[in-house]
């Protein structure tokens, strides 16, 4: 079953607002089974709006409209509804009544454009709206070779919209239409890139079955595998991709680290509160980054008791407590300053885990024998230290980025006795 | 001159991904005096492409194409654009050439997919990727009435893409079209909420002349006010925008800190650099963000000694040297407490300037008292120090940002010397 979206504004098209709605309507429809062919962002103009749908229509059998519909700026739209599916305006006393009544409850009074807003094509159905005055629209024009296609046309600010799909749109699709259930499970890998990746799984992709989609996802740092499975029935659907990515896993087992949404920092931080662990961070080049991680996650402070950025020898020494001579010696950058930073804050902090990093982030700051993008990480566990060494890229910002990602996952197959 | 955005990528169109290469494309396209007639979003197939970009053709001079392209799914997205281009895929040594740099530079070794990414589309000019695999690619294509339509294919990885943005496409496309000059000026301002300042700047704003429009930006502790002039003449139309923007910045001395891509730990980079003083930071609720803000400004080592998160009472007493009566007596979130952190941080890591910060970040935490969002923040320079109290929202993230943004502001404003 074929969907589209289309979003009408202007602030969409000089790039003022992103299109947030889109993934979110996208993301609604995909668990519902119905997919979506494509999205088309659009201005507010007669001709444009009558394009987009007849496009549309030829195309899917839903189209969800968002946007052109509100206070300000309803009446193009609406009469340009009218035009498309051959209807004029007429006043709803219930859409009337349901303005009245949100006025009341915030003390307003209702004005004539309220009233305007009121009005609506009369050959579609409204759809209530219970934060705001625009109503939507659910319109079903017969097809030239038999059915219908559903239009429905929302508000576009996005907690308005978001309440007419969950509440109307969706269930009122799936009550209208079977569709086949799509499921999608995204594994996340950190410490391989792309190409690597592909290559590591190669055979298993290969040997997908015909309704299972692999799709890489990559971010700095991260890769993202997404498989997408289709079929009949949700349980089998579900064993099926879940069969899937467990073949996957069991490939990449020191890559992997988690599903979905989840996230380094969350993963971490559920295995040291269920360890009843304690972790703190000191960091070089980092400059702060994996504190400021962690302690993004509401409920860290039960687990993280800190961190000292040593942005400069002289911290590193008098604060953290690294000796004078293996900075003089090894240089900030180095296997032994970045293991004495974990241990001596380990120590200082009262801590069972701490990492250190200490790295050339760039652009400046490189040699030849340690260039830009050199960066050393050290692990201190109860009783134990190791550390590695990396060369990540040119750029500043993702090398601090790469740099806080390894280290949490070294953390993170510390704490679940995988060796790295 | 119109000109449309193709994205190509089933990861949007499931809603996984949020489109954020649209906006700033369109973004980019509009400084330069291009309008987006559309953004289409589509799936990564033969047709689907084909027919995105015939209908795109009709419609824009310029055709911008996201997506689609990468180590591990160059092939269909390369095939299709030699059918609609009516070429074939041929070697290039110079793309191949920059592949081998780049994985030699980060010591791996070039696969076979890498090898096929060499491939361009014959009639096509190869755009330099500095900071990836993929080329973009450059097509020229007759139009039936003459003159010349512009398709350029781009990775969708977004840092890719932006790269070849500015460093290729924009300057190309501006020195092959004659576009009226169009000049934004962008006013950043902290500590004051966008219908706030609408209300202190509303007279200045109906004056402006008509070809000198007035956005308003709003982020999380940050509102850009972005004037957009549209002219036929250059110097005049910049004297015209600076006359207006001078105008603005009277009306809120207060609030501005810097105009386009400022930011306000660039800035306080800056002052620090010129007054050859340094900083520091004791962070609690923000746990790092502001040393990772500061941090992430390349040469900031120059100014910036260090920091300590102290997200525990223990942190804060023993390794910063808050007294435990203070923290007993007044609890941790408090101007005594937050004051002397600030103190107690700038005597030990010998810098000129410390902040401090201590709040409740939530979503826990909050008691009648001190709710969800209170938040202090400490300022010591030599010879003085002074603290605030703040109530921001119930979001843990915008409380952690807007804390870090109004800290960066009161240190900016004692720099230079501003009450604040």
């Amino acid at each position: 079953m074929n969907a589209e979206i289309i979003n009408i504004g202007d602030e969409l098209l000089i790039g003022q607002v992103i299109n947030t709605n889109a993934a979110w309507m996208a993301a609604q429809l995909n668990l519902s089974g119905f997919r979506v062919y494509q999205v088309t962002v659009i201005s507010d103009s007669r001709g444009h709006i009558m394009q987009a749908l007849a496009d549309a229509e030829e195309r899917a059998e839903v189209v969800l409209v968002s946007g052109g519909i509100g206070p300000t700026k309803d009446d193009l739209t609406k009469q340009t509804l009218c035009e498309f599916f051959n209807t004029r305006l007429v006043f709803n006393q219930e859409a009337y009544g349901d303005v009245e009544a949100l006025f009341a409850r915030r003390g307003y009074a209702v004005t004539e454009l309220n009233r305007q807003q009121a009005e609506l094509p009369e050959n579609c159905t409204g759809i209530p709206n219970k934060v705001g005055t625009a109503r939507g629209m659910w319109f079903e024009k017969d097809r030239p070779g038999g059915g219908k296609t559903v239009f429905v046309s929302m508000p576009g600010v996005p907690f308005e919209m978001k309440a007419m799909m969950t509440d109307y749109v969706i269930p009122r699709l799936k009550q209208m239409y079977t569709t086949p259930f799509i499921y999608h499970k995204t594994l996340l890998t950190q410490g391989i890139g792309e190409s690597f990746l592909a290559a590591e799984i190669e055979e298993w992709e290969n040997s997908l079955p015909s309704n299972i989609k692999l799709a890489y996802l990559p971010q700095p740092g991260i890769v993202r595998l997404r498989l997408t499975g289709e079929g009949p029935g949700e349980i089998l659907l579900h064993r099926q991709v879940d069969a899937e990515m467990s073949k996957l896993v069991a490939l990449i087992p020191e890559y992997y680290f988690g599903y979905d949404e989840d996230t380094l920092e969350m993963i971490v931080g559920k295995l040291l509160a269920e360890n009843h662990a304690t972790l703190a961070t000191a960091e070089s080049c980092t400059g702060g980054t994996i504190a400021q991680m962690i302690t993004g996650i509401p409920g860290s402070s039960a687990y993280f008791k800190g961190s000292v950025v040593a942005y400069s020898n002289e911290i590193k020494e008098h604060i953290l407590g690294v000796s004078a001579e293996n900075l003089e010696k090894f240089g900030a950058v180095s296997k032994q300053v970045v293991t004495e930073m974990a241990v001596s804050l380990q120590a200082k902090f009262r801590v069972d885990y701490a990492i250190a990093t200490s790295g050339i982030a760039g652009p400046d700051g490189g040699t030849p024998g340690k260039p830009v993008g050199t960066t050393l990480i050290a692990i201190a566990s109860p009783g134990e230290v190791f550390a590695m060494q990396f060369l990540f890229g040119d750029s500043r910002e993702r090398n601090i980025r790469r740099t806080a990602l390894q280290a949490l996952n070294m953390l993170r197959k510390k704490l679940i006795d995988i060796c790295s």
